[in-house]
């Protein structure tokens, strides 16, 4: 099958009615236009063998999980999904591969009302660049930049999860059964918080997506607000095959895990019940985890509330 | 040199002032504001070590290279280059090629008032994808699908150097030093036709830029546009270099030979002056090469103006 035949097989379908998308593939470019009133935003991710996931994933999941980050950088700004792209360099053509890939990719582009509007296809080590194009009534897009002192802190679904299965597919631990399967899912299958994030529009001071672990990715929260924050290790959500682990495993998955690709936000402490509601409303479990500081710099506090020493870093693709 | 820190050394700079960019590098998206009346056009390519490139080529001229051949795409939808993205994925972290990758890369966008937003970057065998996102006029973008019988077709430059150098690379023939280079920048150092695709808003029917060589992409228009073309072999614009190959190697380069990064395009036979003054006016060479004929399929015509066998395909990354 050749580079045209193939994207014609697996990747061009009609356009969805309604959408803002008015040209998508099979030109030099797509055409787009924007919704009165809108920003566009823009987000780019690419994923390879080895770093951003294992070699026996299976197709669907990979196509759901390639966009699915991507999907959660849009949805830690708040924007609605409108279309992306794909550029795909595959080792061969594998149609097995690339039927479970595209499935698994447009079932969730379905879900989300997203249009795959172009893209390239080539022959190389196997990788995947997904760019993906939202939108925001101008001026609501949540930054990590709007963090104040005193506001609450808070993340979405569970933490660590991802990478205690990664520890298990590298043989460092093992897990009963179900509960590797329930950790797999979360680690191939992660589901991006774009209800959520949307929900938090207007509410939400400040937010970001868990990518590199939820102290790297608080970090670059804090810097961008020029603020600290306090951390309570206690509350922070876990599994029941989380909780079932040693401490020191659930604060390292947790702490500095990556790939949970929740969504960590600050909010006022006046905007609890908001909070609480935008939860509600977009059926996503919502955790108060600690509150931003004046001070910079973060703090971990025990039980106690006392402060516990603090040796995560985040995850560096160039340095793990 | 980790992850942030790379991005911050050689790809994080301060915006453009003016640019319709709200938010660049440093939260999860890149925030853009249309600007009023126009669409959005974007367009995605993927570049993979030994398919795009050869290892020896110069950072500098690869960074260029990356960027210019999404460039190319907007200016085959006469588009405005306004912001790109770009996603890397590197073996080490080389400082000396990052050093002229980035410097390559910015001076061409800096040509082009065009802003690097967001990106990613990862370990993982050399991969370049760059998103670019431009704009026209709403409604004027040159489409593949527009070009009517009757129609004059013309493409801008020269064809066939940058295949004339590849051939040099794998040994199959050799050039004297200076037409060497000179081709070799033709493959290094694509110039896309922007303002020329901007100047032929309004005056060009259809028009789609020149990757998989001159037969292929031709291809591509006619089967958008549901019409043939007649093309006068003797009229395909050629360098000296190209000048002094055999016949043989003349035609399978101009007509087959890829990675020229022209334009192709048709206007009607009333827009000839108007062909000339876009020609001139952004100062690009356009040469008449043909014409759109009723009657599907492709007609080769030498000096006498007699049919020559076709026999060249486009290229296609999976069959090549």
């Amino acid at each position: 099958m050749g580079e045209f035949d193939l994207i014609k097989r697996y990747f061009k379908r009609d356009l969805v009615p309604g959408a803002t998308v008015d040209l998508g593939i099979g030109d030099d470019c797509a055409i787009l236009s924007a919704s009165p009133g809108t920003q566009s935003l823009v987000s780019c991710d690419m994923l390879v063998e080895g770093r951003h996931f294992v070699s026996t994933v299976a197709p669907a999941r990979l196509g759901h999980k390639a966009l699915a980050v991507n999907l959660s950088d849009l949805a830690a700004c708040g924007a609605t999904p409108r279309a992306f792209t794909l550029a795909l360099a595959l080792p061969t053509v594998d149609e097995s591969f690339l039927e479970g890939f595209s499935q698994g990719l447009f079932a969730l582009a379905d879900a989300h009302g997203i249009t795959l509007i172009g893209g390239d296809t080539t022959a190389g080590p196997l990788n995947i660049c997904i760019t993906v194009i939202g939108e925001v009534p101008a001026g609501s897009a949540l930054l990590r930049s709007g963090a104040r002192a005193g506001d609450d802190l808070y993340v979405s679904g569970r933490l660590g999860d991802a990478r205690l299965a990664l520890e298990v597919f590298r043989g460092k631990l093992s897990l009963p059964g179900e509960q590797f399967e329930q950790v797999r899912l979360a680690m191939e299958c992660p589901q991006p918080r774009v209800d959520l994030g949307q929900a938090l529009r207007g509410i939400a001071s400040s937010a970001i997506d868990l990518s590199d672990g939820l102290i790297g990715d608080l970090g670059h929260l804090l810097q961008a607000s020029k603020v600290g924050a306090s951390l309570a290790l206690e509350a922070l959500p876990r599994s029941p095959a989380m909780a079932d682990q040693p401490l020191a495993i659930q604060r390292e998955c947790m702490l500095a895990g990556g790939d949970d690709y929740e969504l960590l936000f600050s909010a006022p402490e006046l905007a609890r019940a908001a909070v609480q509601r935008a939860a509600l409303a977009s059926a996503t479990p919502v955790t108060r985890i600690g509150s931003i500081d004046q001070a910079f710099g973060l703090r971990l506090l025990d039980g106690q509330g006392l402060d516990l020493p603090l040796t995560f870093g985040g995850f560096d693709h160039f340095k793990s």
